[in-house]
């Protein structure tokens, strides 16, 4: 997470002053919890909320605190001690550090899978209204690179909403992981703490309660959080590495939106390079990286070790941050696209009419031909199109084996393009809906 | 994936015979169809299942083909039509190849996920009944490896059983995400096929459609899949390293079971070594490894290149069958795992009663004790007995500053071993249902 | 590792034949030094080499014995004592199996370098041979995939050269790091063997001594043999994919060699697929990802734990093979390469005169422009180029505010292509030595 | 890379101060090397230097340049010019931003890879000076967590310095990768720049030319480089998965320094954690998954594509803070660690005499036992011992087909410990130089 891709929101999350406030609320939760089993006093609890709630927490202080201790929990807990008095030491009663630690983690990363929600949905909506706007913009669909037969622009970007639109589903279940509560104590028996207090902070904070947990919340649900955005990210640098080559040179049926004033190079001015999906695809690489230690730290030893928690503060901004940025910004990179469908059309018609091949194939057998006397004859029409000779309609009608079985209208229909794309609304509406 | 690490079952559908079998299923199939639309003749359907059900394909026969045409498709109806005769020229009528890969990918990985799902089964029965078996077997509690409070031998189970559980649901999703079958033609527009044609042969194959395919099924599914293996072999990790702490020589709570005529070691012949756990260490190294080439697969280019193809032929098998082995060698582990009851309540005894100064702690703060002195208090009692100079209850009962606030019974009332397991069964109910 | 994507010669290093093989040759040398040292008779060594050398061991009968030991090494020795006799309790005097496990491992790593060396010298011939061939061959040089300044062909050749140079030094190291034998007995203090044994193995075998080992040779160095593995797999993508790029339907500067026979699509009968280098992008992901798990395997716990071995008996063989057969492929790639300078010529010549911008630019502040001016100058006629609206050269002349600067001549000065070819002799001397 | 895990002098190679100060001189000695070549006046030359080297930038300036001209050379070009004057038209002749990025980059791996050296040897010194101070202190060797056979707590040490050293050596040549400079203009042709200028630049900011570069210098040396630290990361967790081991309760042979103050854990006030090292396992965990997007780097597309800037923009601070403050705790807390030479003691004699079992095996076979009547014979008396049933001296005495073999005395000479640390000479003088 650097600053350059960055989003305030998502960044807040991970800022001291949304820690400690979280932290504060689920001490606050905990403790109102314990005056209503009768644990501690309800003054402590009502001291609690009525003194820290409009509290600004010192994070300097907080910090020196920690530089003494070296515990950041307690740090936070003496300092809390420093704003309500005597009643702070009603707080945390018969909890452990972890409680806190990870159940704020998990308050988090449901909030930044709040606003990765969001993204994606900005990203389906622009892919949405860009397919439905390309519906029909006819372009040539490639296989290996290479012109294969004839889709609609539309119909790549509704493969791009198909595929985010399961994102979205995957997004939702990891959200879900995630979203546990555990104040369990030292070890997680409830030794000295009621479960009906987790329960109380839990639906307070918008969680389940984790079932079983030892001190620490199990890490395969955070393994599987980032798995998700691991995933997630790879789609983004698909549709990313789409539009880089729709943007090279040579192809050019699309475009990054290019603003006034942006200089795509120090030494090549009439350059225009789509720098927003390049910068897309090295995320993308990083995001993706993240999912390998977040898996590694699944084995914590016995009923918990801390080596998850350095690897956490590093990817829990990390990968939220990084990959919030990348989706806002290809939701903007496909708002904007530059799309050029007489480059598409000029494109479509550059092999000379190879792209029919296989329907001339088709027809063949279709009129007796064997599969290989098809296949024989169609290639080697193919083959002095390719190499610029010639053109393969003119070929084809010309070659007495392919007469013998086609008659000159029979050859021409194969040439239509509208037959690719006689089933593009129904595969619109699997999409989008009916 | 390699003998030494591998389960017949699951090798098995990675065999060109299944592949061969499936590929010829979903083209029968296909066949089925379009006869029934009236494109092909029913005849040739019926010629198709009836030659080729009982046929033997003959695997060296496809390979020599596939070494002149260099195409593995082609290959084999080339010699599907050896087999089946004229009528074979029916057979694959405006489809294209990866209709029949990717379909035929799908339909393994769904049969290789029913096997894992089973696997874990057997993880989970065995987790569960060693679990209530050992419900109140009394052990230690570790937090960063050091002593903390009394958990039971049965909670250790009982959240590797919780564990799974999740796991299960996840590979559950994962199937999910892999059973669709795409019958779409060259770019996926179904220029030469009808979309009904896709629907028939899903619903024989017991798959969904794919919404919007591209010659390929999108890889983001796989990704998504094998990613979620690698979750599962983090799981299977921590319960490997749990087990193998467990049986190291200074702890020895329990051991692998250890069969008459197995040899710990050349050298030194009274070693029981962990070493299947030690294997599932490894391997889990490994399924997890392969996530990452699945998420590098989905950035396919256009409507789609064949990078992906090695990758699949590789992490297919190794992925499915490694985890396979590792999953049911889990399953074995814990089932005849030897438990040491007694060497845990010797481990629980070690620390002089350390394990109880929370408790000690939180009767000082309940008597009025600030927290900072319940600390120090605790503390300095704590540090001889951590360097083996006494014996805590007594410490605790001669220091005068502890006595202001506790007599000698409310002192030894915090070395009661039921008050940490008093929840075990609340607990328990969470995890296995009441 | 799978036969598809695998070469004969280093898959039999990993055969058990060879491994078992190799396992004799470090018993029966560490038993005439051991012999030498007088410790073991010499007629025990004699014995050994001469029953040994010409025995086959039979595979089928070691694994039936290792069943029962579950322990591979002791499977071996007891049917060597078989072939022996009674002389064979001589042999693995003070060893310990890892003295003969690891010893052997790096035996294997280093024939497997020593064949990828033999693999990177192929690529690198075939390389320098086009490089010269194409050194003065004109194409477009693109950053970003956009048109940037005329390169030659064999520029992009000899880069290739020098980073696979580059990859060949790595590679040198690398079999350095594993080129080593330890013989130091069950924790590595040589308790029950003379280190001379270990200086006799490791000379007999070509080995360096293990400084200091612990039962295991420690895996930092096989750590550092996978991850150069991965980069080097790395420097193989990237010329898989400007292969690939160039292949592109609308690029087509060069491409795979196209076999007679060879089919490129069941459905499309025109198409020539760049399917070899689509084939080791995937291959290079396996690669990589394969250096994950051997640095995973570093961290074994205490003198040594077994959890690398699963790893190592996969990684071995797949790491190596896979690698060894794509760098063949590559070599023959490359090799074969079909290349049109006139495609080179004529998408050069595409952009209307664009790639000489920066030329343009740089005569203008040369004569007095700021910069700022002259990017503007340059961009404003570059525009209208870029979107198919004139000719560079033409709308240059025209602009007033370019003529203030440079005459015609001047101008027309700034479009010729020998001005960027004129140091291509220098970078082939620093490349492929003067 | 965040605060808490971070030491200034790394963190300041990669503030944007110091990139643009290395921007400068890059810009400035090209400068003097154009004017010695008579390209620009020698004046320019100067007044760059002249202004430029006592000029602050200011970085909140260049940024709101780059935020409209979306450019950051060209945003610092245009400060420069800002502060320099009309001169300034002269700087970045024939160059391209990638010049100035790439040689900038490198610079600061450069930097950083000295900072690490220094690492690397504060990590050796600590571990030397302890291994020397332990050389001879018995403690028992493991092999799969299980007791093996005695070893010194200074041959752990050596093993480690062993493998720390290896790690420097590598680093030097991960270092030596990466120092190298490019100033090659556009596409790496020299079109407008004479190589001497890049020779000039090489040797002003103590680099190599790079000797064929594409706009870009190659990245499979940054590859290189990232996957060295990775490796170094997985040594470094190596160590502190031991000390972990050796805190933990039950074996408490060493303990992290403990300094007054620090508490352990807000619940459990007796619990001395190993935090640092645990800390230190998941820092490696993020240095190793760093390497895998720079390997994913190495495939620019053609001459260059910009997808590598991003994932440096994050991994270069990321890997060499994270491993640089890695490095730092671990020279820490091998300096300062607590030995307890007696709870070593205790432990090696915990299992009765086992770790003697191998001695008498071979005794056994000298004495013309076979080697599987030895084996039986010792693990018969093992077995009880390992059950806690006896001692394995007296059971050994007892077994009269033992002492058919060996008498009391041979029995007894079998059990000592000077037998097993006779060579830790040998290994020392190995390690440390005689």
């Amino acid at each position: 997470m650097i600053p350059r891709y960055s989003r305030p929101e998502m960044v807040a999350i991970w800022s001291p002053e949304t820690r400690f406030r979280i932290w504060f609320e689920i001490e606050a939760h905990a403790t109102t919890a314990l005056a209503q089993l009768g644990v501690v006093p309800q003054e402590a609890a009502d001291k609690v909320w009525e003194l820290g709630t409009p509290a600004t927490f010192d994070i300097d202080r907080i910090d020196e605190i920690e530089r003494e201790t070296k515990h950041d929990v307690i740090a936070f807990l003496t300092h809390l001690a420093e704003i309500v008095g005597p009643q702070a030491r009603f707080v945390h009663q018969g909890m452990t550090s972890s409680d806190v630690l990870d159940t704020c983690l998990n308050v988090q990363l449901v909030r930044a899978a709040d606003i990765l929600l969001a993204d994606i949905d900005a990203v389906l909506a622009a892919l949405k209204r860009r397919a439905f706007e390309h519906k029909m913009t006819p372009t040539i669909g490639r296989s290996h690179g290479i012109h294969a037969e004839p889709v609609t622009f539309g119909l790549k970007l509704a493969q791009a909403y198909a595929e985010f639109a399961r994102n979205r589903e995957r997004l939702v279940g990891a959200r879900r992981e995630v979203a546990t509560c555990a104040i369990s104590g030292a070890v997680g028996t409830f030794a000295n703490i009621d479960p009906r207090v987790e329960a109380y902070v839990a639906e307070q904070m918008g969680l389940e309660i984790e079932p079983i947990s030892t001190q620490v919340i199990p890490r395969d649900r955070h393994a599987m959080f980032f798995a998700t955005l691991g995933v997630i990210a790879s789609s983004m640098e698909r549709l990313a590495i789409e539009i880089r080559h729709l943007q090279r040179s040579e192809v050019l049926e699309a475009e990054e939106f290019f603003s006034e004033g942006q200089k795509g190079s120090s030494a090549m001015p009439h350059k225009r390079n789509p720098v927003l999906t390049e910068n897309l695809t090295g995320l993308a690489r990083m995001v993706r990286a993240y999912a390998l230690p977040a898996m590694e730290n699944v084995a914590l030893w016995h009923e918990r070790d801390i080596s998850h928690s350095s690897v956490e503060r590093m990817i829990g901004p990390d990968a939220t941050v990084t990959l919030d940025f990348g989706l806002a910004r290809l939701a903007g990179v496909v708002d904007k696209l530059l799309v050029y469908p007489q480059t598409m059309q000029k494109n479509l018609d550059r092999l000379g009419g190879l792209v029919h091949s296989q329907r001339v194939l088709l027809a063949l057998t279709q009129k007796g031909a064997s599969r290989e006397d098809a296949y024989r004859l169609v290639q080697r029409n193919a083959m002095p199109v390719w190499r610029g000779e010639g053109d393969f309609l003119t070929l084809l009608k010309a070659d007495p084996e392919v007469t013998r079985y086609l008659g000159d209208a029979e050859i021409e229909e194969q040439f239509d393009l509208g037959y690719h794309l006689k089933h593009v609304d129904t595969i619109f509406a699997r999409v989008f809906g009916a």
